[in-house]
């Protein structure tokens, strides 16, 4: 009874189109100030501004969900095909990437109020400490026993780059910490985490 | 006048395409606490704990939709062509697969409420039997006649994935029935055959 | 200054996206009903019940939609190449295309209402005339002067397509005419074409 | 520590996936009107007609955006391979194009009313600028230093390009100022340069 393989090409369309989707469907959560509203408020203009905790919320989550994307695709670089487990591992990530949205905009809801941010910006972040094992699942699943793998991988790279998916859980498990403290430190955390897994790409 | 066939690349991309988009479209059915009725309700944990029946609505439909998607995959693994009547049975098949965040979102809502629950389950239940048997309206357009499928495929293996498929509709069928006797014992039902069908792909 | 082609892999990728979001996005109109409203309509089934216009609007936009993608698919048998015209067609055709859950949403909510479905039925009738309109000007920009086309396309295959894209406009302008007496019948008129474009695929 | 260059594939199909669901979520601002407001306003007909801010906004959008995807489209005929900048900065025009929709239904709330229109256009045709800029920045990165580049390209064709895409931010900050006098005038300008972009597509 041997295990089958399949080509990951269809594996990473769908993982691609539900990356887009997940990072397109944000934008709704972003509410249109209506016409009566907005006369009474002073005019559009702040009500536009009004909005800011939104537009924050919607680039730190396309910011930091694009560049997962990115490193995702990196992925397929090494893992070459892909057997159940990984499949299985990939929908549990695409899962975790897919409920953003929501996490997004319960910190958009909530940023502005002292009695609930708190709470809000730790939802936010312990969601992606999730998201971040996910990520860590499908890469072992990718590599354990590297039968999946290109046959020119380097045992180097792998533990590169394994080193540096580790560090997701452990620094979204940071930004859970900080945000107990002070909340606009944490979303510094978050940005400060997209950065590092842009500029990280680098080095395979 | 002789029956056209297509190859069957541009239907795969569109069937995936639909999956990805109805799987991610399963997040915007949860609602987003919002700050007023939270300060009210005892704080933003209290809410976000209070919306469990989203989230288990949310899990199992992405995951059963997830595995679904992949078991579909596999069947591309055996229908090289395709014909007209494979195209409509593919349509219908989305069709009832993009219907899933409607059973979903209803599942979530009354999910938390004993008068309603109950018909809730069964509903959603039911309407799995209804992908399960396009589902299997699919598989059969593709081996009929076997003129759809690659030249070296075993008759024994058809076989195996046509009996599997056809637990399908009748697990369903018995998570219907479960639930009118009890709604968790019928989600427990929902979750077993998940993993069935995730377990059973392993040989074709 | 030569008018440049282009291959026409990714234009046909773009639509089938567009196509598959617009017909996922029918579901997100139908409205979950409330555990509150439940209780005092007598339960969850009657008011499931009760959203069968929308049921049937999704039905029918989705089988719709479905076989005008697979018709579309078909155009890319004949349309090898592209040049501006055919890509701005494509994109006037993708903006008529999108706009149908939106007719799709009007015609369900004023179906059970006697003084306003017959608008109702006449608007959603009248944009897939507009849809229509858009599919021949598509063909057209493809087969105009055989330059797009592969060489080994037969003039009569050409006109047979052209025939039946061409009764397109006129049976759903016979649907708006039909809506005006009764609102049912115009339902069927819609099915009829869904039925007739799905079977008229055959011979090429 | 060399620099690492994937194949622009996935990036691309990423992109266009983005731009599909960014262009096909426009369609969910527009809201139904419903049965109880319609009889109360002298039935469907004028409650669909007074929803035509909604359908301009729709129809301006929906060519803005699928113009600048054909364009975009363009630049992979140049550029041949990504790196870490250019994938970057493609994830910034992303979400620049995917927070289209909500400038859009801003534009359709307000555009009826007279005290709030001037500056949901002017804020409608700001962020096109910043779509425009991030659009430039793609091709910086994409041109720079030519590395990316197929050999075949000409120097000519390229600073023909550079020329075109500059007019991007140029023309809607225009359209601003236009905004600033009078609303409609702006849109004009809005609907010119879409179809300044669709015709000076042609030459390369």
């Amino acid at each position: 009874m041997a295990e089958r393989y399949y080509e990951p090409g269809r594996l990473e369309a769908f993982s691609d189109g539900v990356f887009a989707i997940a990072i397109t469907l944000l934008i709704i959560e972003i509410k249109v100030p209506h016409a009566g509203e907005v006369t009474a408020a002073g005019g559009l203009w702040p009500a536009l501004w009004h909005l800011w905790p939104s537009y924050l919320a919607y680039l730190i989550s396309f910011v930091t969900i694009g560049i997962m994307w990115a490193n995702h695709h990196a992925i397929s670089h090494y893992v070459r095909r892909v057997d159940r487990a990984y499949v299985l591992a990939t929908i549990g990530l695409l899962m975790s990437v897919s409920f953003v949205p929501f996490t997004t905009a319960v910190l958009a809801e909530h940023l502005p109020h002292p009695e609930s941010r708190t709470a809000a910006t730790m939802f936010y972040g312990a969601w992606y400490v999730v998201v971040a094992i996910f990520f860590n699942v499908v890469w072992w699943a990718g590599i354990r026993g590297r039968r999946l793998l290109g046959k020119e991988v380097h045992e180097q790279g792998l533990q590169t780059i394994s080193a540096r998916y580790r560090m997701g859980p452990i620094g979204y498990l940071v930004s859970v910490g900080v945000a107990l403290v002070n909340v606009w430190a944490a979303l510094v955390v978050h940005a400060s985490l997209a950065t590092l897994f842009a500029l990280s790409e680098r080095e395979p």
